[in-house]
């Protein structure tokens, strides 16, 4: 019986990661094959076990694959599908590990034959560290793992990657790609710049000397993003420019907050409603520094609570009530549920474009 | 032979893994005693034998105590330092553990005897968790420990303490009161209230439900800081404000760099100088996109450069004009571009803050 074959392009960490839990599994029907720009990565992705073989080319690489996984720093995702258009399989399953996820499935969706079946992916994962060397098959245990399945996706392809992703120990969550570019903004790549921040701003002072020697933990924890990759931030900035820059103008109005609460100090800054009883309610003045230890205390609870969120609960629905379990989502996205009706448009848009084509064609 | 007393005051996180420290050590010539408002703590501290023998009050651990250890929560010290006055041994030592130091070693040397050596301390460590039972023998390893001698205190007061703190495997850093908040107001007091202020604007937009379930490592780490105890952040603001509100403003601005970076995008924002040799260099036009590649690049250098520093150095003599700071390179980076005017001048400012600063504090 011919073994399925597994195409991963990139072999940098997350890359490479994936290969070690893909290889990992010995009851296996596939084959996981390799390509990376630089020769070395794939030598050391191979020594490592995180693919069978290496590919001398993407042609190479997707020819014949059941599965394309495209690994590489997000703005090469574009060339890698220019690169793999002709070659890939009609029928094949094309992901990626990308941070954002508009720019992939539309790239993809435009550039693919129409029979190829395209999910976005991007696991909630990721180091300081970089390159296949700095892989680990435990990396993506416990994260959450972004799906962004395009409305023409098979039911059966999107269940292939669904039971190569479960193998890593990660939760899957469908999400659509907008909305996936519109959260992760807040979540993790302000996180990057407000990190980058406080350590230019630290480093750019005349105090950097003296307060680079008192530095501890928080500071090391809160400037550890500043040491990622160049290439993965540039690939965030230029393809999430709107939403990033709408949150961090959301996050300096926060330190506002702050910042009058502190100059406020002992004075005044406002009042907040007191209720003895549901009826009797009163206003009492508050200082600067009680709206701030107000402020701390409630931070506290609330990130208290955000510990015990169960892990690999899916996005709710709007409108409803209770927690919808995974198969409930996985039903209702693949049987024009909540994703539908955002992805009908989408379709009905890609079908336009197929009659013109068709049309132009005649 | 008599043995020494050594009076732990407050056994929280810090008090306790403290006494741990002193305990362990099983060719000590003294005795630890503790004492709580709670007595729950004490017993805590005591079952984890973090204190040889709890006391029943300020008074008497304090009674012929030859070490003196505050580590209640800044805003608590006053009243102690109050209750002990007139209980503490003439030639005691008394140290704290706050995370400011102005107002500590400014009431203490107000208040008490002028024979009693008065050298303040914090270690630079510390944990989200609080209270004796998440006390850690293993806390300060590795950590700074900054100390601000009274110019009252003998030498032997300070070896004394030097000698205790060795036990802890923390690194002692010697720093002026005032220069210890300034500093400490960058790399501790301001990465807390980003870790606030980051989770509370995710938590408090309309998508948090959905926001949340994509959150990953990054966001955790980077609003771990906000679990941390109100108390104590509420001490800090209060006993550090005006250092805290300057870097918060700066930090800002540091913001307000990357925001209009991302809102060029990939319009020209200035010019950066590019040397062929010595002699011959020429303006080169960059992108909003392009100048925060190089922000990224630059940064992650230096803080890698920063990880690569030796532990346990001291903080360097002032009188400088060697090294070139990373604004300079900045500054040069961005020379004769739109952008270069307004650093300059925020720079020029900064500058002449920082000068009206060290003017003041002599």
């Amino acid at each position: 019986m011919p073994q399925a074959k597994i195409a991963i392009i990139g072999l940098g960490l997350i890359g490479t990661s994936f290969g070690l839990n893909l290889t990992k599994n010995n009851k296996r029907n596939y084959t996981v094959v390799g390509y990376d720009i630089e020769r070395r990565r794939e030598r050391s992705a191979e020594k490592a076990g995180a693919i069978d073989k290496r590919s001398s080319s993407v042609k190479d690489a997707v020819t014949d694959a059941n599965v394309v996984i495209i690994a590489t720093p997000i703005l090469t995702t574009k060339t890698i599908i220019d690169e793999l258009k002709d070659y890939v399989h009609p029928d094949a399953l094309v992901t990626d590990t990308g941070s954002t996820k508009t720019l992939f499935m539309e790239y993809a969706t435009e550039i693919l034959p129409t029979s190829v079946n395209i999910v976005g992916g991007h696991p909630m994962a990721g180091s300081d560290e970089s390159g296949p060397d700095s892989a680990n098959v435990q990396l993506f245990e416990g994260a959450a793992w972004a799906l962004t399945p395009s409305p023409l996706a098979s039911e059966t392809s999107v269940k292939t990657l669904l039971a190569l992703i479960e193998q890593t120990g990660a939760y899957p969550i469908f999400v659509d790609p907008k909305e996936h570019d519109q959260h992760v903004a807040s979540v993790s790549h302000v996180p990057l710049l407000l990190s980058v921040a406080l350590f230019r701003m630290v480093r750019d002072s005349n105090f950097w000397d003296d307060a680079s020697v008192l530095a501890g933990p928080a500071f090391n924890e809160m400037t550890r993003l500043a040491k990622g990759e160049p290439e993965m931030g540039r690939g965030i900035i230029e393809t999430n420019q709107k939403p990033l820059t709408d949150w961090l103008k959301r996050y300096r109005d926060e330190l506002g907050i702050i910042i009058e609460g502190l100059e406020a100090g002992e004075n005044i800054i406002g009042e907040v409603e007191e209720s003895e009883s549901e009826e009797d309610s009163s206003l009492r003045a508050v200082t600067g520094y009680e709206m701030l230890t107000s402020l701390l205390q409630q931070t506290r609870t609330e990130r208290l609570m955000f510990d015990e969120l169960p892990k690999g609960r899916q996005i709710p629905q709007t409108g409803d009530g209770g927690t919808p379990t995974f198969s409930d989502t996985m039903g209702q996205m693949l049987m024009g549920g909540y994703l539908y009706g955002r992805l009908k448009d989408r379709m009905q848009d890609l079908d336009r474009r197929e009659e013109e084509l068709k049309q132009r064609e005649r």
